[in-house]
C-alpha cells in the first residue's frame, strides 16, 4: 500500500469521506508564478522545460512550496503525443501550439501509428518518476493526456482555433479519416497513462479540451466513445492502490450523464454549470471537480473567498467534490490569491464533512 | 391584419399548426453567396453595406430569390448600437469587428446614453422598411439586435476575443460599472427594437453571442435579467399582429429552463443541443429555433438531408418548430447546399405536421 499521507484528493474522486473538499489548480505550475518563469527562460522554450525532467519537476513542485495543495500535477503538455508521432510541436510566443507537419493527406494519416511511450516519451516518464520520489508520499501526483478528439484537432488543424472548420469538415465529409486517428490516438493515449501510472502516477485526467465543440451526436462518436476505450484499458489498481481516472470534457455539461458512464470515477466541471445541480444529475454515480469561474481569480481575496463559498456552499454537505478552477488558471493570476483560494476551500469546507 | 401570406415562421414560433416545418438560415444574407461579395465590394465596406438602407436591401433579398426560405432578416451588424453610442465600428478584414473607442476609463462609461434610433440608426429603420416593401406580404421580416452583454464584450474589449478578460474581470471587480453598462443596452436595445417593429419588422431576435462564457450565477445577472427586461419593453402587438422574439444564447443549453421564463416567444439552439431533450424541457412553454452544426454544410446533399432529417426527426412530431442552423452559415458553405437544405426541411418535414 502506497497511499499518500494527504490521501484527500483520491478519497474525494472515489467519493470516501475526507474531512474538508480536497483542492488543486488547474495550471497550478505555470506562468502567473515568477519562479516558473524564471525556470522557463533558463530552459530557453516551453518545450525544452517539458523535455527535462530536472526542469519539470523543478516547476512541478513550485506552487506546493508556496500553497497547500492536495495534489501535484506533472508538468507537460497535452500535445507530447502527436510529437512524439513526428508531427514538430512547436510553441509560437503569444500563439499556443502549432504543429510544424499537421496532417493533410490521407497517406499521413494511414501512416499514422502509436508512439512507444518508453522510447518517444521518455522525458515524460521520467518527469513522473522523478516528481513522485520528491513528493515523498506526501501528496499524490496526478499522470495525464490530451483527449484522442483534442489531439486529433491540433493535429488537423495544425494550431487552435476558434471553429476547427478542417477537423469538422473531415468529420462530416471523411469520418472514416477521423476515426482512423482517433482510433490510433486512443491507442497511444492508453499506453501513455499507462506508462505514467507505471512510473509513478497516482490519479490520471484526460482533458478533452475541444469535445465541446461537437454536436450532441458527434460528441458520443468521436470523443467520448474513444475516452471510454481509453479507460477500460487502463490499469485500474497500481501497488494496491486504485488509480482514478477524470474526465474533463470543457463545454461538456449537457453530457454529463453520458461522460458519467464512461467508466471514469470524476467528471470534471467547467464553471458554465452548477455543480449543485450536476451532483443531482451524476453525483450518485462519480465524483466531481471543479468548477470556480477562472476570471474570479483576477478580483479580489473576498469576492475569492465568497466565490469559493458558492461552490462549495452549491456541492452541499458530503463527499465526492475536488475543488479546482473550471478551467486552466491565467497568467494575470496574482499568486497571493491563489493562497487565498486554496486556504478558502479548506477552511469553508470542513462544514459540510463530518470527521 | 397584416399576415404575410407565408406565415408557417410566425406560426411556429408561437406553437401554432403550420403544415411542414419553417426554416431560414442566419447569415442567409452573407459572403456564401457570390451575388452578396459582388454588392459589398461595390459597397466599399462592410459598414458602408450596413448604412445604405437601399444596399442592405438588395442583399437581404438575395438568398430569397435563390431559395425557399420562409423568413427574411434585415441585412445589418449586431454591433450598430454601440457604434451610434460613439465608440466607431470598424470591420478589419479578416479580423471581425473593432471598436476605435472602446470603454477605458469610468468616466467614458458613466458618461455612455442610449442613442435615439431614429437620429443615430436611421439607416438600419430605413432599410427595415424597404425590405418590407420589397417582400410585399410573401414572408414575414425579422429584426434583431445584439444582447446587452454580448455589445458590452465588445465595446469593453474593443473586439472578439475567446476569454473576454477584460469583461469578465469588470464583472468580479468592478460588477456596478458592468451593471451600468448592460443598463444602458438594454435601454437602448429596446428603443432599437421597438423602432424595427415600428418600421416593419415582425418579428425579433436577440443575439446573446457571448453570453455562454458567463457563470451559470453570472449569466443570469449579468445577460439573461437584462433580456428579460428588453422583452418586458417590447411592443407584443404590431398591426393586429403578434411580434414575436426568440431568445439566443450560444452556449446556453444548461440554461434552458431559465431562458424560457424570459418572456421570449421561441429559444434558439445551437448545435451542442438535442433538440428532442430542448423540446422535453422547455418545449411546452417557448417554441425552438435550430440547430444543425453548420460544419454540416461543407459536407455534401446527402449527408446534408440526413442531418436534416435527424434534426426533425429529433423535434419529432407537432407544432414550435423554426429549422435553422446552430449558428451563422459559413462564408466555405456552396449556395447549392443552402438549397438542398431548405428543400429537405420543407419535404422531409411534412410528415411531422398534420394539416
Amino acid at each position: 500500500m502506497t497511499r499518500p499521507r494527504n490521501d484527500t484528493f483520491l478519497r474525494a474522486l472515489l467519493r470516501e469521506p475526507t474531512p474538508y473538499t480536497p483542492v488543486w489548480i488547474m495550471r497550478q505550475a505555470g506562468r502567473y508564478l515568477p519562479e516558473y518563469n524564471q525556470t522557463r527562460a533558463r530552459a530557453g522554450s516551453f518545450m525544452a522545460l517539458c523535455r527535462s525532467p530536472d526542469l519539470a519537476t523543478e516547476v512541478t513542485l513550485q506552487p506546493l512550496a508556496r500553497f497547500a495543495l492536495d495534489a501535484a500535477i506533472v508538468f507537460s503538455d497535452i500535445l507530447t503525443i502527436p510529437d512524439a508521432m513526428g508531427l514538430g510541436l512547436q510553441f509560437v510566443e503569444g500563439e499556443g501550439p502549432r504543429f510544424e507537419r499537421p496532417l493533410r493527406e490521407e497517406w499521413e494519416i494511414r501512416n499514422l501509428a502509436p508512439p512507444d511511450p518508453a522510447e518517444h516519451l521518455g522525458y515524460v516518464l521520467d518527469a513522473v518518476a522523478q516528481v513522485r520520489k520528491a513528493l515523498a508520499g506526501d501528496i499524490p501526483l496526478i499522470g495525464f493526456s490530451g483527449s484522442p478528439f483534442t489531439l486529433a484537432c491540433y493535429m488537423i488543424e495544425g494550431k487552435s482555433g476558434s471553429d476547427f472548420a478542417t477537423v469538422k469538415k473531415m468529420l462530416y465529409r471523411r469520418p472514416d479519416l477521423l476515426h482512423h486517428i482517433l482510433d490510433i490516438n486512443a491507442q497511444a493515449v492508453t499506453s501513455y497513462l499507462n506508462a505514467q501510472i507505471e512510473n509513478g502516477a497516482q490519479a490520471l485526467m484526460i482533458f478533452d479540451t475541444w469535445g465541446g465543440i461537437l454536436s450532441h451526436a458527434a460528441y458520443e462518436q468521436f470523443s467520448l466513445n474513444y475516452m471510454t476505450q481509453i479507460i477500460s484499458g487502463l490499469t485500474k489498481v497500481h501497488e494496491g492502490v486504485r488509480v482514478p481516472t477524470i474526465v474533463f470534457t470543457k463545454g461538456g455539461g449537457l453530457w454529463l450523464e453520458r461522460i458519467a458512464t464512461s467508466g471514469c470515477d470524476a467528471v470534471g466541471l467547467d464553471w458554465t454549470i452548477d455543480i449543485g445541480s450536476a451532483r443531482q444529475r451524476v453525483g450518485s454515480r462519480v465524483g466531481l471537480q471543479g468548477n470556480l469561474d477562472p476570471a474570479v481569480m483576477l478580483s479580489s481575496a473576498e469576492v475569492i473567498r465568497s466565490s469559493a463559498a458558492d461552490v462549495l456552499a452549491s456541492f452541499g454537505a458530503g463527499n465526492g467534490h475536488v475543488f479546482n478552477l473550471g478551467h486552466g488558471v491565467s497568467q494575470f493570476t496574482p499568486p497571493e490569491h491563489v493562497r487565498v483560494l486554496v486556504d478558502a476551500v479548506h477552511e469553508l469546507s470542513a462544514r459540510y464533512h463530518v470527521s
